[in-house]
């Protein structure tokens, strides 16, 4: 997507045809700065400190560092230890374990140069995939707000979104997003209620930059505000990205998902949940029951990081000392509340039956 | 209630008989201090600075802002005029403009010394007067926590409470905290799930800090946590404050409490509403339609304020530059998800015939 009219993916082999550069996240969103990665540690580093997040976009830049550590050297040993290092820095992240087992198996039996030119091309594949997968749930997920700016005579189609589900956090388009980025480029009037989404703050910190740096009109507003807008029809649609999607359609998603899903329901505004091919969970039935919450740290909540008023960051505390917080990274949300999933390969009810249509091969 | 084993008032008249003590709340969590008021501008100052808040404190503090005034001169061209200054200190507080006229009834026809004893008189008396009502609304609400309590076993009570109803924002034990004040009182354990309540934070900076500093266990929570602890049981009922009820039991208070009665309502807990007399405007029947949403200034969500690790207080931004930001500060709960709205007088279905059975008069 744009960045102040210039072209930008989150990450891309450079010119030298061989190093690879990002954009490096923890500066957002009050410096837009790209980094470069020159061995597998960095690598490593971007992925762990979070430079890059985003499960597609943690996958591919797994995918370049097995790259890096065959350039200083191809053998079997340097493989094994550059994609134990890798899975290591964010354990629980499946996509980053899927990438480097699809890049090993692409180079299996190959040595010196070829394998190289093989795991950069695999790498190559797998960055290019992730965006043709996010641009076909593009063009699905805007046949949905076509319909509503159908009705809406040249005003702008109000969508609402949660967390950071966008370009940033793939190689571009996004998840959630991708519909949204769709409908402005074909003129489209689009305006998004961006949920702050604490308590990292992804919403103010990463979602609202990106909209506003494509130049897609949007306002931020507390997470607590979602109801109030809808119940005064400020909404037409909400769309989320999800985490984990199971065969019925039960969805993981950032905390405060849940909610909004039940504002939308009780106020009669479509939900619909953005869920790439990649998102679902074939192996899981009952999201409640089955999915496990990721708790994280307290200090999460008690500690807000910022830049101060002389372009200083600093992080500060709005707690009381010693005051127990608890931190649950995601909700879930049933099938039950969902109007309907979307994915690369279309649009479906959030049901076995629904998946079962799309996905005949799974079930 | 308690600070750390020593009662306190947020307000009270100093030993001199005359000047008047408060806590300065702009300092919590992180420094708990107390000031003087000498002077009616102190006391127009302290409100106007949010050193005092909550409308029933406000009210407290406005009465005693005029005896101050009186002592000086207690002309009733003074009285006018001191009158005018504090109601303009926070337009829209109601039981301000209450106090004022309240106090200014009591005095009226009478002048000099006599005047100014009879106005520290009735000033004591609409403080004493609101611990009172607070206490029986505390007795009342401490019913349906002692039911859930029979059948835990000497677990704790899990409730969950939203914004700042404590006893800072009144004289003494709050509204929807009374209730849990009064069952740790006699022994009921107790744990409160204390929602932030973004964007202002009082729930982290004031709700966190009361119950800590009275010795009631409570666990700081995202706004966007409500749901999921819900939904697996960790929470046995809710409780929390209102701005103002309208006469079928809607009920308007801090953004955000309707996405927690959504989800209350959703997973079976019971969502009560601690609405003390001086809450219910007879005048309004659909809160929705009827009952005007202020809209704060933006900056209240980009920029946060806290104590950094060398303990200056500092404000940090959290949004990129140029950042549009949407602030209601209310939302409106309808009746149907509200269980039961617990007043000073008892507790009553949210309805029309609920709240006449225990207010026939209104009715």
């Amino acid at each position: 997507m744009q960045v102040n009219g210039k072209h930008f993916r989150t990450i891309w082999l450079e010119d030298d045809g061989w190093s690879v550069g990002i954009i490096d996240q923890t500066q957002l969103p009050h410096v837009f700065e790209v980094a470069r990665l020159e061995t597998l540690e960095d690598a490593a580093q971007a992925i762990s400190t979070m430079q890059v997040r985003g499960a597609p976009l943690i996958g591919v830049t797994a995918a370049y560092g097995l790259c890096l550590a065959l350039r200083q050297d191809p053998s079997d040993e340097n493989l094994e230890r550059a994609g134990e290092i890798l899975v290591d820095t964010r354990p629980t992240a499946v996509n980053l374990r899927w990438a480097v087992e699809s890049l090993r198996r692409a180079i299996d039996g190959m040595v010196g140069q070829e394998r190289v030119e093989a795991a950069y091309s695999k790498a190559s594949h797998i960055a290019e995939d992730d965006v043709a997968t996010c641009r076909r749930l593009a063009r699905h997920g805007a046949e949905l707000i076509f319909e509503v700016a159908d009705g809406k005579r040249g005003e702008a189609v109000n969508i609402l979104t949660h967390c950071n589900a966008g370009w940033l956090a793939t190689v571009d388009w996004g998840t959630a997003l991708a519909p949204i980025y769709r409908a402005h480029e074909v003129g489209i009037p689009v305006h998004v209620w961006v949920d702050e989404t604490r308590p990292r703050n992804q919403g103010a910190a990463l979602t609202v930059w990106e909209l506003a740096a494509h130049g897609v009109p949007c306002t931020l507003v507390a997470d607590n505000a979602g109801g109030h807008l809808m119940q005064h029809r400020k909404v037409d649609l909400c769309i989320v990205g999800t985490d984990r999607t199971t065969v019925r359609g039960d969805v993981a998603n950032k905390i405060g998902t849940y909610l909004k899903a039940l504002a939308a329901r009780d106020t009669g505004v479509p939900f619909y949940v953005a869920a790439p091919y990649s998102s679902i969970d074939w192996k899981l039935e009952d999201g409640l029951l089955e999915i496990p919450i990721e708790q994280r740290s307290g200090e999460e909540l008690t500690q807000v990081r910022g830049m101060d008023n002389e372009g200083t960051m600093r992080t500060v505390s709005i707690a009381p000392p010693g005051t127990t917080a608890a931190n649950f990274a995601f909700d879930v949300t049933p099938a039950r509340l969902v109007t309907a999933i979307i994915t690369d390969r279309g649009i479906c009810p959030a049901s076995r039956e629904g998946l079962a249509s799309l996905f005949p091969g799974r079930f």
